[in-house]
């Protein structure tokens, strides 16, 4: 039986890490389903989707601990699905983002998405200066599922008003095919 | 004085949460300087680097708990340096992994770049089943640092005999305008 986790792991960025934490999920016969891995403010920080049989995750709780041990934060979650879909028939769009950069930016659309119940999947957002100028400039892209009974005018002219408002632009469009990401 | 942290969270995936995440980080005067967010089987996992006055981080951890106390799983971590180049001079470059699934091929890519000195960036990778066949598809991109020393048509083919070991298609392409990314 395959138990599916997600993972976290930030500490020092050093070669070899990435090596070392999948080296410790194959010996425990752990396949990665999905990862985000990123240097960050001079850490490296691990997301993962994790798929291993039942019976071997006692052995992964060892290796993980001598991690910790070096300063690691590491954290594991049982997840019950790997590849259900959340909302059948929501429709799914993705909204990019652009523009300088703005405290509360994220939030401005995570908040705005909440309250029409629209259902963010995932965000991948960026900030980094300018390469002239060093404005700090702002890149967003999220995947989101709209529910069947939201106007897509509606909403969508929502998102334009948070952009004038903040002064990035702001796109929506349907994703035609879902799978299209891979 | 601004203080970066790296916040991990994974819990319960259900609308507004990032409304709510985010929510608590303005409160507290906190930017978003990168994030990767995603719905991962069933749960939703965050990974974000945030700067915030260090003032005000007492008050976030007071948030945080509320999260915490509602089966979410959360970490912070201090992190020094935002844009700081972990290893100036060394060539950036993209690799790109598309196939079928193999238990360890992350590891098998990573494991080689480490032992040649090569330092691991970031990561996406993913698994879905194919539309028709239903068979799992693997695709990874890593953004990778290769030092000056490194004989570029050495590291690349060995990467190639791992791609046909593994049967997968490997490409690896020097990054000619590192901020080209946001």
């Amino acid at each position: 039986m395959q138990r599916n986790f997600i993972l976290t792991l930030t500490g020092p960025d050093r070669i070899g890490i990435v090596d070392e934490v999948t080296g410790l999920l194959l010996d425990c016969g752990g396949n990665v389903e999905t990862s985000r891995m990123a240097r960050l403010g001079g850490e490296f920080a691990i997301l993962m989707l994790v798929s291993m049989p039942e019976g071997r995750v006692a052995g992964l709780d060892e290796g993980l601990e001598s991690l910790t041990a070096r300063g690691y934060k590491v954290t594991t979650t049982r997840a019950e699905r790997t590849y259900a879909q959340a909302h059948p028939g929501w429709r799914p769009y993705r909204i990019e983002v652009h523009g300088a950069d703005h405290e509360g930016i994220v939030h401005e659309v995570a908040h705005f998405l909440s309250r029409l119940g629209i259902n963010i999947e995932s965000v991948d957002s960026e900030t980094a200066p300018a390469p002239t100028s060093g404005v700090p400039l702002f890149a967003m892209t999220a995947r989101v599922a709209v529910p069947p009974g939201l106007n897509a005018g509606a909403w969508e002219a929502g998102l334009e008003e948070i952009g004038s408002r903040m002064n990035v632009e702001i796109r929506a469009a349907a994703i035609e095919d879902p799978s299209a990401g891979l």
